[in-house]
């Protein structure tokens, strides 16, 4: 049963084809949909194209098809083409004609944007407390280990000292960035798109305010042609804040692959967090956090898919943009993987506390002796030729205390202000 | 001059391929820098690492500098490596060892951070302007054409009626998602990075708090290394919304260029805003909409160059940044270009206003039809199958009066709402 | 079951992590690894590492699993990482010690690529084949169409006269392009990896080229790091040349939408091979074309996609590159899904004859009057103005004759030459 | 002075927006113009549109020319859209009416596609050069260098012995993978495009054999409308040519990077090739190495701006199109100058040779002693478990002679078959 049926046979190449994996991906979808559609029949009984009691009929079986769903005894035969024409099956053969009414005024166009404006909202959500946990973790690692120095580094020559405070609440900061995404991006999902119809609104007298109130969207896409553009780019949107995220996570990988080498030897991770080869017994592979840097840097990729797929599209709607629930489904699913894995390692993190005690650190500490002449008043150009000169000549010993005070420095984090500025981001 | 000189002449080849034209960029980062200079200069006469007179005497000769730039004589020469370095050399002519004391407490790696924060903050507010002038345009031409019918199209086949009221202000909507990206992007680079020296912080006892204010960032990035690794990050955030605004202007020109053709013929321009063919004199060819719409499309893929150039780098400075100027300068350029020459030839728009006669648009009102059956109480799917049966048959009349009426319809476009949801983004 | 299992039992969280879907994957490839582990085999019978009689039992055992595989009974348990340890499982289950000497000099890093390259080379055939078909209906449908006019755009502004033979055979020709990149993609995959190893050789005196005759590589990747880095190379070089076939492809398939399009109407598709709505019975919504188009466009990403995995990662294998499997795999198939679905539906193509009946279409004709003069002797600006003043006074009448001969215009299609050319470039 | 002038004033501001930097791009390819120019002529000739005296008379012309722009003479004024226009100007202003006759049977679509296809067969031959000098020089030190060892790694964990000899030559090895996809792009380019006139041909009787033997083409493009296509498709093609050759050199640069760190300290290079600070005499900065890395990252993206540029835009030349010289001249520019700063500095690469003596590079050894058991008759897993059991216990005493002897390992690098590949590899 398609909706736009027309008696004609249509080749099952033709549907296997057109339909892809849609009905797969509609089993994640069917929920919002359900969601939506109570809101739409409510409206309609609020302008009187339902009656009282049609409007009651339809809600509950909305109602009892929301319940499978939840359980997951919601299927989607190859008979339908999708959840929408499954959903309105099962309407109107519980509730005949009244089953049918629930399409009046609206169109599979919105019926699916305001499904995926639902869910993207409930995404969105979902990965901003998946990140204030990575926050938190990285947060108070950083005042777990802030005493312990590593080196760092500037084209990857060792430069000057950092510590692993600094280190992972680096992270953790950069990650409030990444929220300021997510908040755009909920902003862009957050406009109810229902009622635009095929694209173009209807002749019913509809009340959008109302389905925009009941659905809790914070405003509505007013112009019709808008909320059909919003197909796409609330796609994009969101994967913007997802290929934000994703570039934090993978740079922060790329630092423990990298730390957890011999040749650096910063960290390490439980055996069983780890991949090896008893062979070589010193081998830790670090796959799990390989496999976040690469899945991370393809979702990276992400918003280019996305601008391929919709780039010089005219307006009005085009099948293709049914493509884009594969390739943002898939990935929301990914990132969120990703982030709970990185919870879940680096809970179980080894630090190794003497790292700078190697000699080919000892140089970091040049800097800061300079600065301690500059401090009793010798012109900074002048201090870095006489301890160059000192370095050339072997007589250079560092002090490996190090006395950074300032705001956001080794011996002053500034993690509340840091925590602070994370709450306010996340109220935004 | 280089500030690394070590004694040995450095090749010159190398010296080409390393500066690049970052001689060249710099000129229109040199005003942030001296900016920055004059704040940082005050916070070390605030710690007492320059007197009240030096503080004054530094600040003095970087306000000279200020009116060279602005005055477009400041220069950078060969023998300077870029503008840190001119301007350095330029405080030491003039005051001496107190020009050398400048440098204490901060490194190149920061002076570039802040400059390019500072200068990214004025660029976005700019292009929130330009997308504010363009939004207003799109409103007051959806105003004025908002009885003109225009064919509306799924799957590029005509559909059902839209008008030119709709087109103009779905464009203007869509440009407050746009503006949500400004905004996100804007608070990523709204955090003073000054203070982060080479990354890692230093041994002075600086006060970032007073450099925070003096330069009106609304916050600071706390850790030196997440200031660091803002690099990189402050541009891509700038280009996730570049890439969005690219998209919406993209699109909109994709429109245009479609309805000058002859086969749509909706629109037109003054001869002065086309380029033709005097052998063909009907031909109008949408150059400045085709050049808008090629470099929209190259600009969406802004955040994917910044992304490969980026990834995998491990924590701590690399030489590669320094080529995100090469990319996100002149690509801000040519989006405000695009901004502007959009406006300059939307307003000499030409809307013809009879397109709707033609009769292979007839159909576009048979939905309407059919819901006025609905109306009188047919089930939706019943009243389908009669209109479908009159059309089959040929006993289909249109009737071209359009009764849409709700939120965001062609009868009720809700321009206000439009216009104060704007607003309240810009705000944001 | 894992190779490198050290007695811990890794968390059953990182295991589906790490593992992901590469048992599905590994389902495409076994074939290739039991084709590679057969030639293994016969080399360490060949250099005496393996007696004739455990070579032959080894081998033989091969191909029993072989024949599982081709009768799709061959499963990967949850208990098996992947292809390789459960085929190793079946070999010592039935032939103990035997069975685990088939790993002596190889490790699975040089399976996998040589799995992968096998595989490559089998599908960049296999596209091969189908683009020579699409080729072929092309040039029959230029062939069967060639006098049937249609107008040629420039700037989207009708030009001058064109024709479906053109048309047709510009994408037939087109693709000999594509090839090209299929022939290079084939080089860079026909050279046998096997023998690397983990990537730096081994101590065993094995004899690649025995291995390289054996699998009927063309070549070897003689160095063994090379060999190593080929993983990831041998797929972004697969992608470009999917790329360069889905750029095609999606072009045509833009075009096919647009012509569809009532303001072109230049072709339509049997019902059945459409898609459309019953109100609107002139509808006829060319999904299979935007589904190719949309499929296409994500396609040409491809290249980016693997970029961004395999960006900055330093030599030697790292575990990102298992995720370039569930990029590659995936697109190869759906760009054969793309490339058969075009041969299926273009097949029955429907065309207009009577387009350039419309008066819209007059002046496509412009031009060719003008070089009437020219070849008459006029100069060609001097003709240019008398065709246009007779335009710009309503005296032009077209002379809708068309008389080009040159090679490759509509009248001299040249098909003979594009199929001799199409011929070549297959041979290479 | 327009080609397409029509007697109204082009605003200038859309003047300055449409041409761009295009007059600036022209003089690169302007010797090609006049090469492609000459060829027509004597078609002209050839096919009586042009007497011989005037024939003769053009191509004396267009040489004087020539030499201007070998002399760096030639200049393309505001008051000139291009150089096509200031070229036909010139030959106007000496010839008159027979200046004028050159346009005759072409249009400038043509002329800057026959222009482009010229500049990339030269472009695509110089880049083979500079590739080849490049293999030539990582062989050289391969051979020079083959007997040190260095550590190899896999996940970045120290993991088999390898050698300069073959890090060298893998990226030799490497390099011929990127010149079969140099051939590729110049398959596409070498096909003559000139006579396709607006992209579709023309009345004119000309004869396209003529002016592809004249221009050295090996075939031509024989479909007009094909041939047009394939402006964006040539620059796509060798787009993805330059992407190839710019992971490689990526690749090796991140190596380069990696290895100069003081965690590595595999290879160094001299004071001039590197930048540093007297501070940390240690600090030797691969500033060079990094802006090959960064700038080759970058030309990663290329096939994906030039993808975006042209995504979705229906046959038939669009202005967009004339953005793929923005961005693909700039980036053969870039390529090129990375390629000739790689060759630079190889050439001085300081090798360390005592690097294996450090300790934790001992188990890198751990698997050819376990080959050894193998060899002697022990099944692979069980002289697994043993090696593993003596290192556990402390037992195992590396054996740092490698005798790796089979095809492509340390002691065979097979440097002689890797030439023979090369050299195939060009002549294709």
């Amino acid at each position: 049963m398609k909706l736009w049926d027309k008696g004609f046979s249509t080749d099952k190449k033709i549907d296997h084809f057109t339909v892809g994996n849609d009905r797969q991906l509609d089993l994640l979808l069917g929920k919002y949909d359900v969601q939506a559609s109570k809101a739409h029949a409510k409206m309609l009984g609020n302008i009187g194209i339902l009656t009282t009691k049609e409007t009651l009929d339809v809600i509950l079986a909305l109602d009892e098809i929301a319940i499978t769903i939840d359980n997951d005894e919601f299927t989607i035969e190859d008979t339908f083409e999708d959840m929408h024409s499954k959903i309105e099956f099962l309407l109107v053969q519980k509730l005949g004609d009244t089953g049918k009414k629930i399409h009046t005024a609206r169109s599979r166009n919105d019926q699916v944007l305001v499904a995926v404006h639902l869910y993207l909202k409930e995404e969105i959500n979902e990965i901003k407390v998946q990140v204030k946990e990575l926050f938190n973790l990285l947060m108070s690692n950083a005042e777990a280990y802030k005493d312990i120095l590593i080196p760092g580094y500037t084209h990857l020559q060792v430069a000057m000292p950092s510590s692993f405070g600094l280190w992972f609440s680096a992270y953790a900061e950069s990650l409030i960035d990444d929220v300021y995404f997510l908040n755009a991006a909920f902003k862009v999902v957050d406009q109810n798109p229902l009622g635009s119809a095929a694209g173009y609104g209807s002749s019913f007298n509809i009340n959008r305010t109302f389905t925009t109130k009941e659905l809790d969207f914070t405003t509505m896409k007013y112009n019709v042609v808008a909320a059909q553009m919003s197909r796409g780019k609330s796609e994009k949107s969101t994967a913007f804040a997802v290929s934000s995220i994703a570039a934090t996570l993978a740079k922060m990988s790329m630092d423990i692959c990298l730390y957890m080498s011999q040749n650096f030897n910063f960290i390490s991770f439980p055996d069983e967090l780890t991949t090896g080869s008893s062979i070589m017994p010193h081998k830790k592979n670090p796959d799990v956090f390989e496999l976040i840097r690469g899945k991370c840097n393809v979702l990276q990729g992400l918003p280019q898919q996305l601008a391929l797929l919709t780039t010089n599209l005219p307006s009005g709607y085009h099948r293709d943009l049914q493509l884009s629930k594969e390739l943002l489904v898939p990935a929301l699913q990914e990132l969120k993987s990703c982030l709970e894995m990185a919870v879940f390692t680096l809970r179980d993190i080894k630090i190794n506390t003497n790292i700078l005690n190697d000699s080919k650190y000892n140089y970091l500490f040049s800097v800061d002796t300079l600065n301690k002449l500059v401090q009793d008043g010798m012109p900074f150009r002048d201090a870095y030729k006489k301890i160059g000169m000192e370095i050339q000549k072997g007589h250079f010993v560092p002090d490996k205390n190090v006395h950074h005070t300032h705001e956001g420095s080794i011996g002053n984090l500034c993690l509340e202000d840091i925590q602070h500025k994370m709450e306010l981001a996340l109220k935004l």
